[in-house]
């Protein structure tokens, strides 16, 4: 069924009964409990590069004077404990924790006093990252950013009320039971409301937009050696109040 | 009304309903005569970057070893004939006239010997760019490519049958009268068949979205000393058989 996706507001009722998508095709776990995604029809994810200034450092870039924005394909929106798919021959698959939010009416210029009243919403994500993609193929990041299953949302959308104030919530993520991102939005370079403010200057947040704001130190790219992901591994990351993600890492194997 | 997008695959009559958006708050043309976008509930909005020689040379960037990608907003989505916005306070709005392809079935990791098996069809696409948002403020392209209106589609999606080969239309742009692209895709770096095989490998493309697969030569950037839209500059531009686009440029006064 295809159908268009222009509505002026949207509930968050309407927002979570947009959660399944179809996903037979992949390596999914079992159907009868799988969580879908907290969004599963958007239309735009965009996310927030370098946010955390110590994640900055870790990675060998300068701390952004503006937000830096770049984007991952819908296509990699998956449920909260789908497995992670790693890429044909990918040898540098990342974890990044980060707190989602869920925009919830079209915003277009707004100032950062007004930003937060356009949020439907906040969700854990995991922005699962190539790095030789992102980084060695040439151009954009979005090559590194995009792979199926590379967006874990969820399992919750909260909504403003729910989840308190954005800039005091932990965020952590383990490998194997090993925390390697322990953070709070605390240390965001740029606030939720700062990000929507400044990004409805550049285009027309809509209903459903997701935005990943960044994620903090303690990623496999600034680890030294760094460390990446491989099939058997098991990710596990939340958000305080957002809700816990888990999920294996598998093989493509299709 | 809000609805989920994961078909398995798309007929072009589908892709051809979806083309109407509410856009009653732009200042758009008379509505009793307006002709929506060809493809209106994109998930994805992809586009190549630098995928003709001359285009790169003109832009002081070297030829690109392997394609280019980067994004656009959904939400800059237009009709062929809607006006282009000028963001407020842009000064370097900038044109670029692009061959469209636009997908029809869900696709990873196909052969390019495949490829065009998955487009539903073609489309005349002007990749409006604002080239200090995309150049000068930090990080990725998408923050100058992405305002409302910068994507008009259309006016029509010609099925592959119909469009003929896609590696030999003329596309041309001119400003106020005057001729300032005038190349043809068969001089492209990357062929439509080597771009959806190279992005398969990336993400999966799903039906309904859209590549723009960039520009030749004659952009304003390009020009000396450079050129940019103003107020009232009447843009016209098309693909061979694809359809005529004419854009009218106007202020943000929202």
């Amino acid at each position: 069924m295809i159908a268009d996706f222009t509505p002026e507001t949207v509930t968050c009722e309407q927002l979570a009964a947009l959660a399944e998508r179809d996903l037979s095709d992949l390596p999914i776990i079992d159907p009868a409990t799988r969580i879908g995604p907290c969004v599963g029809a958007a239309r735009n994810f965009y996310a927030v590069g370098l946010n955390y200034a110590r994640h900055a450092r870790e990675t060998n870039n300068p701390e952004p004077k503006e937000p830096v924005l770049f984007s991952k394909s819908t296509s990699s929106i998956c449920g909260p404990n789908d497995p992670i798919i790693l890429p044909r021959g990918s040898e540098k698959t990342d974890w990044e924790v980060e707190l989602g939010i869920i925009i919830g009416r079209p915003c277009s210029y707004v100032s950062q006093e007004e930003a937060l009243d356009y949020v439907a919403g906040f969700c854990t994500i995991n922005d699962v990252s190539e790095r030789a993609y992102q980084i060695e193929r040439g151009g954009q990041w979005i090559k590194g950013k995009s792979a199926p299953n590379f967006g874990p949302l969820g399992p919750w959308l909260v909504t403003p009320d729910e989840a308190g104030d954005p800039q005091n919530l932990g965020l952590s993520l383990s490998v194997n039971g090993e925390t390697v991102q322990n953070s709070s939005t605390a240390d965001m370079i740029f606030s939720v409301a700062e990000i929507i403010s400044y990004m409805s200057g550049f285009m027309r947040l809509m209903p459903g937009d997701i935005i990943a704001t960044g994620t903090p130190e303690g990623v496999g790219l600034g680890l030294t050696p760094p460390r990446f992901l491989s099939a058997g591994d098991i990710v596990e990351l939340s958000v305080e109040g957002l809700g816990t993600q888990r999920q294996t890492v598998v093989a493509n194997d299709q």
